[in-house]
């Protein structure tokens, strides 16, 4: 906006609401229109508690210079992270505690106001548990309260659209080495039916069981021949250089990983039909490599999360329902609002009527300055979500004023080489009103249905502004 | 040029010879410069020749519109062209004829003539041959004519730099589906010392056998297991939706490449070491792809070859002395001049003191509308070859206006989707004086030393405005 009032010759500039300019306009007058809105949606609490939290560097003390200095922490925390991918374990050997409860995307919902696509779900998990004979059962059993249910993000762990992890599902496990915290996703089950989509019929409980019987212990081999584990920063990286964005474009990263799966598959004492499935499984599906972005992604932030005063988002996240925050600075708190709805394309037979609000953890690809941040690193993925090249490029753009830093792990070609936009700050989100873009899968709403497209959503700007509140509270208590 | 006359208000408009614009611009006016040069480099006789090539819709019997027409059927088959890699066999199988002799890259040369990586690769080859125990016995061999050298070309082959082909060495099989017709190209070797850069020491001529005698029979054996072949332009298409443009830079084509072969070499009956052993070789390669590339577009230039009356250029090579061209519509001759230095980055320790003149055959890439020409597909590559992310769009637009087609199947995102510009025509290159732009490695020009860095060169004109000379005094005749 800067740019384009330099550019020309101004004579009246109007600000705010763009009706004002007509009567000028009518006049033969040249205006141009400041596209600006009051912080805060015009709230004056929400944009005093702002004017608070703004730093100043006269004044070291003041809460904003406070705020100031833990981001600097909690970014640097962020962008030192080296997330590696250590191990593939059974989620009831992660979390022996767990017992007959199931985790899911996004903030805390209960059973009773969970969407189609989650319930589908947790029926599909709850009949791979064997905990119920038919869904009917399941649900039976979930409306009886004997299933407890709980955010995967509550226990370290991070799931693509109803995120649902059993006790009997494998989870990776992967090490963020700078700060020795771990992190945890399932595995990618691939397109068309999944359990992830709220598809339960036969052939996902049958996948889901070849990839806990196989697919896991297989992968847990191959890893013990790679002693340092696999480097899933310098995979991402390398595949942002490469046309993904790690979030909805996978290919680069699944082929780079597959590369050294393959390796260290044949060289273990797998046998080689064994190692030939794997490998089939892994080839056949260019989102392998999601479920691992998410997991080094949330293995990053974690590390980043609970610094005293941070307005640093540390979690973005979907249930389908609800879209919640969490803020580094503000504890284990939820700031949620009601899930927008993606706009994307569609595949044949469905429309936006068919679409489930925003679902999913994958959001932490974006918190972390990957996915829709690094968007203009994967021209070619506007063929899946929508939209131009231009745009992607212009949204990567945008999200330089929202966030922190530029990661210089993270190099985009496109953008010569500037580093991916990262570390949502709350106070920029609700100064600018520029609302974080996030790649996105699109569900059926009916539970059992499916996937029904892609497309992009816009984080809902009620979820920041009540944590810059909260903030601002934290900070005058101080 | 175009567009920047229409963007400011020209007051001064100065055609030519900048240095006309000085005294307008000392006495305070706006003089806008336009670069145009008159075409065939100011010679009159190629200006004629040009004009009687042009074409006219008006008199579809000049013999410009035959061009056009001719043109038109050419690039049709080359745009058709369905390159598949059916085999591996070793040089001999191919050509029995071989006998004791050698083929190199770019247009004929006699071994007295040769540059010093040329040189330095034939005596490898001799040496990898058993036709003489050192590099002396090598040279004082050919220097005795007891060996024969002729163009890869000749035979329907090419080779990346020194491109040396010897009887033993086992060339990739490369059917173009669409017209029937094969190309070969050797196996790729890897970076450091290679023979293609012109290093013959042992560790050069052990990875040598080693690829004869493990990896192409391996590859083999892996390509009985995909009975349809792969499918070579399959997998360029996709890389350049990932960031290579094939030529200098093939990781995600070799990426794709390594996904399909490690499935048919793990389902082969070949043992398990010895899998383990070719997948680790291709894997530590990432120009593996390289040399498929080159074979692929061979086998769709060559079907586009030999069309009566045709401008469109079917190969541009390089002997590291002189630069070659065939075209379409003037059978086998070969239209060369001194081969260019590269402009780009060395390594370490190196300069363009070091620097070969330009030599190779992969400016076959180029010639099928992928490598520079589709460079705009491939921001990272900047980073090995010089220059900026913007200079590699501008290269791609710059080459529309010197190219017959933009080819649906090699979309750049990029550039909105737009075909990577395909098919040179003699005459405008000619008439724009716009070079063919060629991504390109850089050797030193002594034996024995090899790669010294990477960068871009453009093909020099004199080629082109012998072709169109050629073309004018064929179509005279007619």
């Amino acid at each position: 906006m800067t740019r384009d009032l330099l550019a020309a010759p101004p004579v009246i500039v109007n600000v705010g609401v763009e009706s004002f300019a007509d009567g000028p306009r009518a006049c033969g007058a040249t205006v141009l229109h400041a596209a600006w809105r009051p912080p805060g949606s015009g709230e004056a609490r929400i944009a005093w508690a702002l004017a608070g939290l703004a730093g100043d560097p006269d004044d070291p003390a003041c809460p904003g210079s406070q705020v100031d200095r833990a981001n600097q922490e909690a970014v640097r925390r962020l962008l030192e992270a080296q997330p590696v991918l250590e191990d593939i374990r059974l989620a009831r050997e992660v979390w022996p505690e767990m017992g007959r409860s199931l985790l899911h995307a996004g903030p805390p919902i209960p059973w009773t106001r969970m969407c189609g696509p989650m319930r589908g779900a947790a029926i599909g998990a709850m009949l791979y548990e064997g905990w119920a004979a038919s869904p009917a059962e399941a649900e039976a059993l979930a409306g009886r309260g004997e299933v407890a249910f709980a955010p995967c993000h509550h226990v370290g762990a991070v799931g693509p659209m109803a995120g649902l992890i059993s006790p009997s599902m494998p989870v990776a496990v992967v090490r963020n080495q700078a700060a020795g915290n771990l992190a945890y996703a399932t595995l990618n089950e691939g397109l068309g039916k999944v359990l992830r989509f709220g598809a339960y019929g036969p052939e996902v409980l049958e996948r889901l069981r070849w990839m806990a019987s196989i697919l896991a212990p297989g992968l847990r081999r191959a890893l013990l021949a790679l002693p340092e584990g696999i480097r899933l920063k310098a995979i991402m990286a390398q595949a942002l250089h490469m046309g993904d964005e790690v979030h909805n474009r996978n290919v680069a990263a699944t082929s780079l990983l597959f590369r050294l799966l393959a390796g260290a598959l044949v060289r273990s004492d797998l046998d080689r039909q064994t190692v030939e499935e794997i490998l089939r499984f892994i080839d056949g599906n260019n989102h392998f490599f999601l479920n691992l972005s998410m997991a080094a992604c949330k293995a990053s932030l974690d590390a980043a999360h609970g610094v005293p005063g941070s307005s640093l988002v540390t979690a973005m996240c979907r249930n389908g329902v609800e879209f919640g925050i969490r803020v580094s600075g503000l504890g284990d708190r939820w700031f949620t609002a009601e899930a927008p709805r993606p706009v994307g394309l569609y595949f044949s037979g469905f429309s936006e009527a068919d679409a489930n609000p925003d679902l999913g953890d994958s959001a932490i690809t974006e918190t972390a300055g990957v996915g829709g941040f690094a968007m203009g690193a994967a021209p070619a993925m506007v063929q899946f979500i929508g939209g131009t090249p231009a745009d992607a490029l212009a949204a990567t753009r945008e999200m330089g004023d929202i966030t922190l830093a530029r990661n210089p792990a993270f190099s985009l070609p496109a953008l010569n080489f500037q580093g991916a936009p990262t570390g949502i700050d709350v106070r920029q989100v609700v100064d600018t009103g520029i609302r974080p873009v996030i790649n996105t899968g699109i569900a059926h709403r009916e539970a059992g249905v499916g996937q029904v497209g892609a497309g992009i959503v816009r984080a809902p700007l009620a979820c920041f502004e009540a944590a810059v509140m909260a903030l601002a509270e934290t900070l005058a208590g101080c």
